[in-house]
């Protein structure tokens, strides 16, 4: 298995031991990103994520689906500030998915800072170059687990 | 629930009834790229990809972990050339994911075209701006289910 | 010539006269991103961009060299809020490129949107694959022309 | 001035005398991509780069307009390989930007490996978040100069 939770645990003990004050980051819970939309995350075994993921902007009208709301799946990685990706697959019939990073900041502020890529479907093989888009996402916490 | 095995089958016949010609992509199966690392992919309930992921490149030395192999989950969309997510955790703490769609091609020849984005970890916000690559896939498959 | 004076011209006069409260961004001037890295960009024939780039982080010590700063060209599109690309040749052999719109804001405020490919160098083709990173970048303005 | 035609003729010379098989690649030529657009490349003083990009596709009927050329701009970086970049200001309102680097290979053949960003023209920041797409490009050297 990959991305252990023995190893996440450990390292979380001995972080805490050695650098009582270094900055964590844990992706469970519910958070907005700065075009109002709404991820809610939970990671089971130390690694997988869950969750859902509804959307305040879409391509085209409906492309997100009536509710523009979707089932979310990833990993999380170790370390206090874990790495991360999950992923979106959307009624309109494109997918999307984040990577990132979460990192705790002062007064226990957090956030996931996210590079994502938006894939359409294409009607050809043609026109496959034009069917990826990308952008920049910050999810800020709203409300922890 | 979102990409929906029922919408797909639907989706399926209609095309077969209509243009039998069309062409199809399925994920399930054993692929390669260009670097010659090893996907292998099946999908459940016609929408969740489970697999495994066997790469022949590293950033650095031992980033990718002793076996080089790593679980792989992910969404399939649906249609005839569905879109397709699937992401990647690494040992050395990076994580990675690719969004693509599947082609059908003449004489049954079937290809994955997808853009990747490889996250590292930094040791804090600050390097975050350098911590995201870029790049592009093709996977061509090497084996039916 | 592809992105015309006049065309831009033509458009501005006719967005003042129909729609005096049009928000407009003009990319000449002094910028700022969060990084702290300071941009200054000239328009001439109204399609032709040429300027500076003094950045404050590198992703190697000494990969900008030692002034930290370069020359920049690029393109502006025409219209009230433009598009367009600018690049920069760093010391240490890699390139940058920025790729954006350009925003009016309530209270004159101005921002450039852009996202960014960072092409590192390497020593043959089969490490290609890893040698572009990509990120977002905001740009504030400073100071007027 | 960044990339300097003497280091880069230094370092043509020092590597010609003791790596007389080093692999070299020149920018300068007529190229072809795997959609057939067609990009004519001259270098200045080692580091400018000028030029005109045909295309063969477009995102929407008349987005690259009626010729469907532009003039291009960029830079050469210095080495045996060079990384460099290059843009185009199309007339529908949008800009591309490739980075990449020039690699030599068996044989004398030559390519331009890139990763592109196409921005588009939105009518406000909200759309913003959409409008910049990503793909990659080969180039393979259709005459030399």
């Amino acid at each position: 298995m990959v991305c252990m939770f023995q190893l996440s645990s450990f390292l979380w003990l001995v972080t805490l031991f050695f650098t009582a004050e270094a900055n964590t980051c844990n992706v469970t819970g519910t958070w907005q990103n700065d075009l109002g939309s709404i991820l809610k995350l939970s990671v089971d075994q130390g690694m997988f994520i869950e969750g859902s993921f509804h959307t305040m902007v879409e391509t085209s009208k409906g492309s997100a689906g009536s509710t523009k709301a979707s089932k979310v799946i990833g990993f999380q990685n170790v370390g206090d500030e874990p790495t991360f990706v999950f992923s979106v697959c959307w009624h309109g019939g494109s997918v999307s998915t984040w990577a990132g990073q979460c990192f705790g900041q002062a007064d226990h502020a957090q956030v996931l800072k996210t590079i994502w890529l938006l894939r359409s479907s294409v009607s050809s093989i043609e026109k496959n170059w034009k069917a990826t888009r990308i952008g920049e996402d910050i999810f800020y916490l709203m409300k922890k687990p």
